[in-house]
């Protein structure tokens, strides 16, 4: 076991300053004016969400009296009917509306299924409990026929009460954790995410439910691997430097996401990402960026655009000896995706990250965050990390 | 949304009963005699496997003093040196012993592995630290060449020491949750698996940390999907029906099948197992049972002999009155595993599970635990699984 006779002190300098440049931000306050012929779209509470359900269904009433021609008008979910004000952070739908009616067979078919879905919506929220796509399809197999029948009768849903699918109450499985400097609420449970011992805190797809009460941490710190995240947090990592730890235990799925954008907004604090030094760790810390091109309609819910990639990068392969060994040759897919991350906008306008992304492309080479694990069990958490974040060097 | 007038009350009176049978089982001790030649493994301490350590280290030692040819001796994993006493729930290992030498550049290779496999097993104990499989290659990529080179290795000290791979801290990923009435402590922190608001426990992988420390539960239930588990657990089926639950999020993973052995016998409860109606649902009801094929070593530490499958039955689909709709068709695929499983020996001896997986090849029908879901969003957790409970339905 080859020991470093002298332990360095980090003071964590860099990122500390980003931590008082955000908390600066923080009593910031500001009101921002919606252009016209927008709409935004909000993840609303459960009162909310179902006074806008009964709006739609009294409307649809109201036209059945009045002309017996009931007409249900939903927006547009294509790309040129949505606007993202990133600068705000606002998702609005322009005025590209579509009307259902009842005028042949298949569009009964249609607005039946998404009465349906409408009826199961009101008894989730009625009852407050959540259910998942698997689960509504089931609920009437017959009339919904194919799950892709009820599971597009739910997006319909979602944003013709100008919505996310999680304030109807209809979730996705849920696969990360989180643990270190935080206090929230979950229904009337206080959870601290310091008392987990060995563990973390499963992070809940119902996030309606969830609070964030209290945290004194600085940063937060997503790592792609669920094995790179233990490690470091049996480091107690978080206990040295104040931080929230979290990771979905690779691709990011919606609820760790969200969580994270919650934290990141309502804590007002940054966030840094730590992937494998290849295309698809780069891919995955570009979802949390800004999401995955199929659920363009609720990106902005579940994006940190500030997100900032803190390694492994190509060129700390050099600047932290990792072993030629555990060095590992790109495969041809390899150098096709790290070619189409050079193509996105997101890539384009940073310098750095498009610098070390043709570094990778010029060497061919890519590693693992375990790598980092042959300069000893504790080099990630004691060295690599704070050296890192004590200099500034991320993307 | 069809809802019955009448709710029915369920006292659960057959698994209460075998509550009873296992709770004096508990007050029951005996003293069990090894056979001849049969060494036992054992899910050892940190301390003891130090130890054990330390005395092989000693014997090399000697042998370098006094004849100058250290032997490496270690029991063989072949499955004739393999004795499972299943009632006596005991890992044995028989007298086959395989010795490693330094007798050419291959065995010189061999051992310096083997060696560096127990200086890191070593640092891990010494420090209470974890690593994983991966982790371990990474600490020294040079030697290991390939990482099954590294696994292999890992596998041996294990069975050297007469311990698994658990115990010399080396742990594979975790994905089960946990959620009811079950107290531990973890490291220094009690965690109340009542208190999780919407959530649940994320099992943790090193589990040589959790202490169990009481519950007033009177069953386990262990979940295959995470969907079913949420919405029963959302329910608090827990509340009303004191129990532990518990979800792999499908195929049971080493943590999961190690903690609810652990649970099983510590607390001395009775697990149902509640599975999708399809081989694939059988199959991981078997691995909870008795392990796969790939783990045999250490299946003793992960099996619970006497899970009993609760559901979803083949029977059910009609007893439970599921649309025709909401019943798949079987699969070729699907006709062949379940051919399969009607060969195996744990299969044949139990009645009625031959009798049901016969029922699914005459009627080819399969379906999904949320099948359910079409008597409504509650069907399962106040209906289907009380009423099973009570009447005793399970095999």
């Amino acid at each position: 076991m080859d020991k470093k006779a002298s332990k360095k002190e980090y003071d964590l300098k860099a990122a500390r300053l980003l931590f008082e440049e955000y908390q600066a931000k923080r009593k910031a306050t500001k009101t921002v004016s919606l252009p016209p012929d927008t709409v935004e779209v909000d993840d609303l509470t459960r009162t909310e969400t179902l006074n806008r359900l009964y709006e739609v269904v009294d409307s649809l009433i109201e036209m059945i009296y009045s002309t017996g021609r009931p007409t249900l008008e939903l927006p547009s979910r294509t790309a040129s009917n949505i606007i993202w004000d990133e600068e705000n952070d606002l998702l609005l739908l322009g005025k590209q509306i579509i009307k259902k009616q009842f005028h042949s067979l298949a569009s009964v078919a249609d607005m039946t299924r998404l009465m349906k879905v409408a009826e199961v919506v009101h008894e989730l929220l009625i009852k407050d409990k959540h259910s998942t796509l698997r689960d509504v399809f089931y609920q009437d197999v017959e009339i919904y026929g194919e799950q892709k029948n009820s599971d597009k009768c739910i997006e319909d849903i979602a944003s013709m009460l100008y919505t996310t699918r999680n304030a109807t109450h209809i979730i996705a499985s849920a696969k990360g954790l989180c643990v270190g400097r935080l206090r929230i609420r979950d229904e009337n449970n206080i959870i601290d995410l310091e008392k987990f011992g060995s563990g973390a805190w499963a992070i809940t797809p119902m996030l309606d439910k969830v609070d964030i009460i209290e945290s004194d941490a600085e940063f937060i710190l997503v790592i792609e691997k669920e094995a790179a995240m233990r490690r470091i947090s049996e480091d107690k990592f978080w206990k040295k430097y104040p931080s929230i730890i979290l990771t979905a235990k690779g691709a990011a799925d919606i609820a760790t996401r969200m969580f994270l954008k919650r934290l990141n907004k309502e804590l007002q604090l940054p966030v840094f990402s730590l992937v494998d030094s290849d295309p698809y760790g780069h891919y995955i810390h570009s979802v949390y960026l800004r999401g995955s091109k199929r659920l363009s309609y609720e990106s902005p819910f579940l994006a940190t655009p500030d997100i900032r990639l803190l390694g492994v990068l190509t060129k700390d392969l050099d600047a932290y000896n990792i072993p030629k060994k555990a060095r590992l040759e790109m495969k041809p897919m390899d150098i096709k995706r790290t070619k189409e991350l050079l193509k996105e906008d997101f890539v384009k306008k940073n310098k750095k990250w498009e610098e070390d992304l043709k570094l990778a492309l010029k060497l061919k080479k890519k590693a693992e965050i375990q790598a980092l694990s042959s300069h000893g069990l504790e080099f990630l958490s004691e060295e690599y990390l704070p050296e890192k974040l004590t200099t500034g060097d991320w993307i």
